[in-house]
């Protein structure tokens, strides 16, 4: 069930003229207590620099109007007073209080927020808001994604909706450009403040396309206040579960990617050290194009790991792909002819086996193609 | 002039039978004061962890016996015992003592060094040593590359002869997979190793093509001692011209790549601040496909910028392309047809200006193109 209290709109402003939606709203009229967490790229977008701030005074909100299309990044003052600028509008026309919305934008950095379009597409955009209209809302933040994404989940009576958009100028440093979790549970802001950011690493910050990090990178999440919470780290793993499914389908939709490359590092001292070893295998351009083309060229695989610096022994490693054993004491111990077939899987999952300890750590990565240089050498809307 | 005192050989050995040679030999029988730096990968070849032990003991050595096909990388024990067996060899033949010569390797990793092959085709390679050989040598060390890689100065004097390999697995943590640097000047060992370092840091530790630090990478530096060198600092600066034309002529021939992308940071408060900044553009994914396209996408560089969390004003940067001033303010400032045009040239310089201070790196890159995926998705020799 979509949870209570919220109401979703979308229309086609004219930003992008070729899809069906560019301009979406999550208005939830009774307020939502609201926390969330942005891009630490330097350079922040304004929709960025502006949600940070409503947040900081504000602990309940009343929705998010989100763009694609325009990133409004690297765009100064006049950039952010464009967002200031339109989100007065609609908090105008729905009598709501100022500062009551978070602003949120994806698409070309460095081009101006087209202010009028938006503001002319309000009224219709404000008609259209209605509980079912949450996919509309998913389709109107994409950009070079291939489908809009949304994750839905009930624990204990509480409902929780996930929507994000991403595909490209994807990196471990607040991953996705945008996801908005929505939820009718009844929560503190402070559980909200600690537990947002400690999902957010194990999800969405452990996913990479390109490691390219956004200047817009924003997660939102909003509790409308409507349902008990019974369990809460139960459903605090909820939530995760939510957000894993979202960075996942993020990864799915990579750029020209034709596979989800799972890496998971274990048998590691320290988390930190499986973290890092997982996502530089994970994220080595000749480890992607070696999945991409099906070669068990596993040479690659120990390359990436030893450019982090991290002591390991090569002999001690393990290698297994969909976990037939792959790699032992560097030698092949199965088939290549086997691990070529495996490799051309459309999900596959690489397991380091570092015989240290008992750390361990995952990590989503997509296979690198013709086809993510087509779309970025080439892509500009 | 070929520097004094060194003779060159290649043979085809059988690894890669398609090539014409894939063995080769520098031979000098006088001797030569010898420095090598090596790759900081974690995981090092055979041939690495050999040639640094060599070099500790050894401040002349008589030469160096390197293979393409095979990187003789993890392959544990087997894979130090194979390299010290085929150096023997060459030893037991030349006649000259034991940590005489140095080896080296490039190819794939994880397969064995075909001993018997190279042992097979010693003779013929001694017996075609010769001073007018070098061009087979570097011939012999190719792997990917299209063309072989060869740099010839005379500076006072006195020669220097600088021969490379490599077109990918090619990041910025030493560079290059194999270099070798010959000259007949008469130096001090304690000077070599002083400089190496510091000359590598500039020319080949400051190109990427892919972000992948090889497990083989090698520069050895050989100085036959034959002529004096009157101007010091100016010599030196001579050897650094080599070894940057060697790794321009890397990046040049990075796999796939259509262009060589130049990018110079300045006006950065410290020199390791505008060497991340430079990097990090250099590097980003998104920036290559876009030089590759045409497309000058400018809201890509500041967003690679700010990855590195290196605090700048984005509205005090200006972006110059070819001289040519690119973005002032977060605006453009020239037509953007002129940009695309001057985009298309096979070598772009890309200076960042962000007048913070006087510091300034400069870093070689090259673009990406469906033809590096189609290199590595498929490679394996």
């Amino acid at each position: 069930m979509i949870p209570e209290g919220f109401l979703f709109s979308a229309v086609n402003s004219g930003i992008k003229p070729e899809k069906p939606f560019d301009l979406g709203l999550i208005f939830v009229p009774e307020g939502a207590v609201a926390w969330g967490v942005f891009t630490r790229n330097t350079v922040k977008a304004a929709p960025v620099i502006l949600g940070k701030k409503i947040l900081q005074k504000h602990s309940v909100v009343k929705g998010i109007l989100a763009n694609s299309g325009v990133a409004n990044a690297c765009t100064g003052k006049e950039g952010l007073e464009a967002a200031q600028k339109v989100l007065e509008a609609v908090q105008r026309i729905l009598n709501i209080p100022s500062g009551a919305l978070l602003p949120a934008s994806t698409g070309v950095i460095g081009d101006p927020l087209p202010v009028e379009k938006i503001i002319k597409s309000l009224p219709e955009l404000i008609k259209g808001l209605s509980p079912e209209r949450a996919k509309d809302f998913a389709q109107a933040i994409t950009t070079t994604d291939t489908f809009p994404k949304i994750v839905q989940k009930t624990f204990q009576g509480v409902n929780i909706l996930g929507i994000a958009k991403g595909a490209g100028m994807i990196a471990p440093n607040m991953a996705t450009m945008l996801a908005f979790i929505c939820t009718d549970a009844i929560l503190e802001r402070s559980w909200l403040k600690k537990a947002l950011s400690k999902m957010v690493e194990s999800t969405f910050n452990s996913i990479s396309v390109d490691e390219d990090t956004s200047t817009n990178d924003t997660v939102y999440f909003l509790a409308s206040c409507k349902r008990k919470v019974k369990n809460l780290s139960g459903f605090r793993k909820a939530c995760e579960e939510v957000m894993r499914e979202l960075a996942y389908l993020i990864v799915k939709d990579g750029e020209g990617a034709t596979k989800v490359i799972r890496v998971l590092v274990k048998g590691a001292r320290k988390k930190q050290e499986a973290r890092e070893l997982a996502r530089a295998i994970a994220t080595s351009l000749l480890v992607k194009t070696a999945f991409y083309g099906g070669d068990p060229n596993w040479g690659r695989i120990f390359a990436a790991m030893g450019k982090t610096g991290i002591p390991f022994q090569p002999e001690r490693v393990e290698l297994f792909l969909n976990e037939i054993p792959w790699i032992k004491n560097l030698t092949l111990v199965t088939e290549e002819r086997i691990l070529v077939e495996e490799m051309k899987k459309e999900e596959v999952t690489l397991t380091v086996h570092l015989k240290k300890g008992r750390a361990r750590a995952e990590f989503l990565s997509s296979d690198l193609t013709e086809e993510y240089i087509r779309i970025n050498a080439h892509y500009r809307t």
